[in-house]
Order: structure tokens, then C-alpha cells, then sequence
């Protein structure tokens, strides 16, 4: 039963779409499940004893400053830290240009808060990550979507889609979420050019970007916008709001990300987070800081890519191995994630229907499609099962994929 | 120089205000300035040894968990908790009435969310904490407000202000921020029975409910509600959302508060929290568990208790022995503020400026009236600093204070 003043909810809660992919998680949670649905990092990977280390260490030696409130900004040293961390992949950032916050999520609620008033159209790839969008909803957004293929948002149709006066875009460069796919150099350089053309800043969300598995680092949209910049060479004048996370590289249960932005919008987020939650906890910082100093995530990362790539290809050889010719699916050179596109007229929340049957789990592609899917696509996890548990899982969908492929000629061959 | 995009800005930005709270709390970090501008807890009163446990166990047994994403509700463990506690206070809920925000402030946010369209009215305390008046302006608020005096919001004065159609009620009952009054037994059965009539419903913010130092504990609102709803007995018809923390009774560096509010309402506010932030850290939640199970904290509570009362006491005593007749004060009975009132053509900018030449700090009153302080005042916190410090820090604020009456005085003479 509602609240008898339930009638008094905002408009914007109307937007308020619960998620799918958290409703699947609380299926997924029986054991005998093997979920591709979530985006979880594997907790084989989780440096447990450093992070025991990094506690101890904040208690014994800062606990006044680790237990009580704290700057809004972030603490110095991780700040510090992050801004040395993103010097090796050519971003020139100092310390003025990076707010702390809790997970990338935060980051997109308050670009949303900045940005977003009610009605304003959003660029977005399609398909794009579905968590922006429930930000970018609940302040009031539309969207305006360009297609992507295996090298990214296609930067030549998106003319159009930029004099329809959008906002801001959003865009996920390296191994994209849903998509698994990365941004081609050329197409990074168009869309910087267009930026500054049009005079639209982009949001760069790059949670994955150390976890590449093959082939080369591809330089940011961030660190482009830069050298693109002739009128004006200071880098307060970027067009490009940069986010990265702890979440993929140490782990996710802290919620500790970051923004990088000039200072007067640093300013501006700064303002709006003292608003949201006054801080991200200062433990929980000093925490990440003391666990990924001294160079140890460069290390880390190493170890996680291996058990990622391992997971990755059983995904590839399983998909190989049992799916039908009908279906495909992209190569992804790192992340979490690949996109398997299936015959349009399968339904790919019947398709979910008999996979759970199966006891294994995916996302539909329908939600990463802020305008709808206009085919029939699932989102594959390969990080959180082991490699046997993949083959399996992959098996046991193969079944589900093709009672829906047989059901669906059925019902062709009924009309 | 601003981002060349900076008109983008969306129009809640304009009322972003940065808290002077936080301004000051920079300055005042030089070392010789006594402090009394913060709502900042006792570092010695943080209980660092249970904490280092409790970061040990969750470590060493659970760090799979604590380390990964976690649900949006919280950790049920943790609600398990809160719901047990909170039944000694006579609040009646099952889990599936709370929810875990990452601090209150984070809690204000959600409601914000859930319940503001810009223009909406909200009708408040006059004063009122800042922090909510800064996340409610976030989401477009304009406010119709109410005096409060010795025994909190006067709610015989209150009945025009709701018939101007207020989206909620914001009410402090216990210890007011910044006013560090207590509102009334029959005052509070008065406010439920208006909530009722007028179906608006109450944001109840009761961050130091735990922490009185004399006087009976007073009934929440939330509970005097339950026992008011005659029409319907069903919990879940309740008007009243209630807000507490961990922040003052453990410590508020690890940013752990809860909601507790009728089911589908919270299942609304977990909604937009995972648009807002997906969850709160989930170590933080398990290390906060860990803390404050097995009675910890009402064990703990005691010793803030003594501690802040020896501050209160102190803080009473130097006003009473430096401060001059014009100028008067609130006597809290628990909590973490008390309210200086002043002749009203005190300057309480221009006094902070000569506290700050004292090396003294204080909030000016103003920012607590969100339609305009037609008084003058200041906030003055008195659980950070030890006793000799805070007689010492009233001194050499009644120097400010006589330097701005005499100043006063001259102008007047000179009129």
C-alpha cells in the first residue's frame, strides 16, 4: 500500500526505472546460477592482504583524520596520487583539477546536477551504459543517440545529431560498456574536433581503460581535446570532463572514483557534492590511498588482466564452440564485457525467460537503448565466473539461444 | 577563466551556494584559531581500537564481500541492526523500512529527489541546518518558514504556513542544528496531528537523538505518529520519514546514516539512490556492523556523553563569565551547538571578521534563515574543542563581541 502522499513524489521520479540488471542480481545470487548479468570485477583478484595492510596502517598512524569529517574535494594524497597515476597515460592534470568521489556513479549524478535541466537532449553512443542513463533521467533527460560499430560511435553520421543541440555527449572510449568496443584513434580525433566546433563538452568515461588485454593504448579524449585546443593552449579551456575509478583496479565495495575537469568546474561539482553527501568517506580514501601507492596497481593490473583475458577468451572459444552461425558477438581487446547480437524478431527477454531456466544468467540489450533496441542483443559478463564456469554458462545458453531460434521459426512458420 | 561551455550550466547551479560552514572550516584549519565554526565530533571520543577490530574481522572472514558491490538497500546485517536499536527508542520497523545512505546528508539528497520540483515549497524551521537547505535549493526548493523559540518550532503559529501548500515539513526535534533547542512533548503531538490533517508529510532529521547530557528523552515523531494514525493502523500509512547516522555516536569519517520510512517509499528512494551512487561502500557498512554490534555503542554513547557535557558546561559557564548582558544564549541539553542572539544591529559578518583577528571562529546565524536572518546570531559548536580551550576561545570572542558593540554604539552616537 502507498503513502497516503505518495501523489507528492517529483516528476523526476517518475523516470526512476529500477535497474534491471540489479533486479537480476538478486536472482542470480542462487549458487547454482551462472550469471553473466552483473558487471562484477572477480574476487580472486581483490588484494585482500594489501588492503589489510592499508587499514592498519590509516588506524595506527592517522585515525583522527581517517574517522572524522572531511575536505569535499577529496584527501590531498590520493588526489596527488591520482594526478602522478594519469601523468603516465599523457593526462596533464594537477591537483586543482580532480574531485574525489563515491564511484563513477556520483560522478555522473553530479555532471547531472551540473548539466541537466528538464528537457535537455544528451548524446549518447548506441547502445550506451545504462547507469548514466538513470542518472541523466533523473534530472530530466532526453537523448539523442548515434550508432556505434566494432570502432566506436561512428564520429560521420553524428553531425546531425549534434545541431540538434545537445547538451553534453557522453561517451565510453575503451572497451565500451555494453558494447566491449574501442574507440578508433581516428574516430577520437573527429569527435574532439567536433567537440570544439560545435562547442559541446564531452564526457569521457574511462572505468576500464588499464584493462586491455591486446593491442595498443589508445590516448584519451581528455589528452586530444588538449593538443586540439590551437585558440586557447591553457588547459582550463578543456572540453572534456574525464572519469576513472578504483572500482576495476583495486575494488569496487570502497566506491572511490574521481573526476579530472578544469578548476571553475571542479568548483562548480565541488559545490553540488557539499550538497549530495558533504564527502566521500575520508577512511575509505586513505584506505585506496595507502593501498595503491608505491606503484602496487601498476603491479595489480598486471594480475588482473591475466585472469581477464583467460576468462575473455574460454567466453570466445565457448561462444565459438556451441553458438549457432545466426548469432555474433564482439572481440573485445579488454574491459569486462561483449555484445551478442541475435536475429532481430528473438525476444531477448523471453531469450532471459528460458536462459534462467538454464540456471544462466545475461542482461538484454534493451535497456542500454535510451530511444529502444531496434534489434535483439544480450550483454555478456566474462570477469566475475572462472573459465570452466564460463564454458558451462555459455553451454547452457547455447540451449536457451536455440529453443528461442526454433521457437521463433515456429512462429514464422505458423503465420 | 571559466570552461567556454560554462553557460551550459543548468539553472539549479545558480543556487548552489558554496556553504560558508565549509569556507570557514579552510581558514580555521591554522592551528592557533580556536574553533567553534565545525559540527565536527571529538577525535578522542572515536573509538579507534574497535574500529581497527572491526576492520580485522571484516578483513580477515568477509573480504570477498566487503570488497565487491554490494545491494542498494545496504547491508541487511547492518539494517538488522538499526532496526533493533531503534526499537529501544520505540521505533517499530522491520528491515525493509531502512535504507542505508552514505551520511545523512546523502539522505537529504534522495528526498530531494524524490519529493522537490523546482518552486515546490518546504516548510522549515527558522533557523534550520544549512546542509538541507543546500540539497533541497539543489532541486529547485523555495521555502515558507516558522519561528522556533526555547521549546522548538512554534506550532501554534504554524497553521498559515501550511495552508500555503509546503511539499514537507524539514523539523530537528532533538538538539536543533543550529538552534540546539528541543522541541516539546505536546508540541511533537501537535506537529503529527497537523502532518495528519493537512496529509504533509515530515522529514524528521535526528542526528543527536542519542546524545542528551540531562532532561527525559523525548518520543520521535515518527513514533508519536504511528500511535496518532487512527484511521489507519497500518505502518505503512505513516507521514513521518525519519533520518540518524552513525556519525555521532562512532564516527562520522566513515559516512554510514539510514532512512527509515514506509516500505514503498524506500523502495522509491533505493531507486533513485542507484542512480545516485549504486550503494554505499559495503566495507564501510560491514565495519561499521562490526563496531557498533554487541551493545558497543550504547556503551560508547556514555563517554561522548560525559565528554560533550564537561564541553557544554564549560562553553555556559565562560559565556556567563565574559559575555555581556545584551547578548544571549541557548541552553541545550544534549547535542553538539548552542545559538548566540545578539542585538540586532550586530553585524555578525563584520564580528566574525573581528572574532578571526582573535584567532576564534564561529558560523554567522544568516545562512540558517533561508528567506533572511532579520535577527543577528552565530552558531557556535562546543564538541570539538577540550574545556580549557573553549573558555579560553569565549574570551577572546567577547573581546570581538565588545569591539562590535562599541563600533555599533560609536555609529549610533555618530547618527
Amino acid at each position: 500500500m502507498a503513502a497516503p502522499w505518495a501523489h507528492r513524489y517529483a516528476q523526476r521520479t517518475k523516470t526512476a526505472k529500477s535497474s534491471i540488471i540489479r533486479e537480476l542480481l538478486k536472482i542470480t545470487q542462487r549458487p547454482e546460477v551462472i550469471s553473466f548479468a552483473g558487471g562484477l570485477p572477480a574476487p580472486e583478484v581483490f588484494p585482500v592482504e594489501r588492503f589489510q595492510e592499508a587499514c592498519q596502517r590509516v588506524l595506527h598512524t592517522q585515525a583522527a583524520a581517517a574517522l572524522q569529517y572531511g575536505p569535499t574535494e577529496g584527501y590531498r594524497p590520493l588526489r596527488e596520487y591520482i594526478v602522478a597515476h594519469m601523468a603516465r597515460y599523457g593526462i596533464l592534470a594537477s591537483v586543482d583539477n580532480v574531485l574525489i568521489t563515491s564511484g563513477s556513479q556520483q560522478a555522473l549524478d553530479l555532471i547531472a546536477k551540473l548539466l541537466i535541466n528538464r528537457g535537455d537532449r544528451i548524446l549518447v553512443e548506441c547502445p550506451t551504459y545504462l547507469g548514466a542513463l538513470q542518472a541523466f533521467d533523473l534530472m530530466g533527460a532526453e537523448y539523442v543517440t548515434v550508432p556505434t560499430d566494432e570502432h566506436g560511435i561512428q564520429t560521420c553520421n553524428m553531425e546531425h545529431a549534434l545541431r540538434s543541440g545537445p547538451k553534453f555527449m557522453y561517451i565510453l572510449p575503451n572497451f565500451q560498456n555494453p558494447g566491449g568496443v574501442t574507440l578508433s584513434h581516428s574516430r577520437r580525433e573527429q569527435l574532439v574536433i567536433l567537440s570544439d566546433k560545435y562547442g559541446i563538452p564531452i564526457i569521457e568515461d574511462d572505468p576500464y581503460g588499464q584493462l586491455r588485454y591486446e593491442g595498443e593504448h589508445n590516448s584519451p579524449l581528455v589528452v586530444l581535446d588538449r593538443t586540439n585546443l590551437t585558440r586557447d593552449k591553457d588547459y582550463k579551456l578543456g572540453n572534456v570532463i574525464y572519469l576513472s575509478t578504483f572500482s576495476k583496479v583495486l575494488a569496487p565495495g570502497l566506491r572511490v572514483a574521481w573526476i579530472v575537469a578544469p578548476p571553475d568546474v571542479i568548483a562548480k561539482l565541488v559545490q553540488i557534492k557539499q550538497s549530495t553527501d558533504l564527502h566521500t568517506s575520508m577512511f575509505t580514501q586513505m584506505v585506496v590511498y595507502e593501498a595503491a601507492r608505491d606503484g602496487f596497481i601498476d603491479e595489480h593490473v598486471k594480475i588482473i588482466r591475466a585472469t581477464y583475458k583467460e576468462r575473455r577468451d574460454a567466453m570466445l572459444q565457448a561462444l565459438n564452440d556451441y553458438f549457432p552461425p545466426e548469432v555474433s558477438w564482439t572481440k573485445p581487446n579488454g574491459g569486462l564485457f561483449l555484445w551478442v547480437t541475435m536475429p532481430p524478431d528473438v525476444d531477448s527477454s523471453k531469450l532471459l525467460e528460458s536462459a534462467l531456466r538454464q540456471d544462466v544468467a545475461f542482461v538484454p540489450g534493451d535497456p542500454f537503448f535510451p530511444n529502444g533496441d531496434e534489434g535483439s542483443h544480450m550483454r555478456l559478463n566474462f570477469s566475475n565466473a572462472k573459465p570452466e564456469a564460463i564454458r558451462e554458462g555459455i553451454r547452457r545458453l547455447s540451449i536457451a539461444v536455440a529453443h528461442e531460434l526454433e521457437h521463433r521459426t515456429a512462429e514464422v512458420a505458423l503465420v
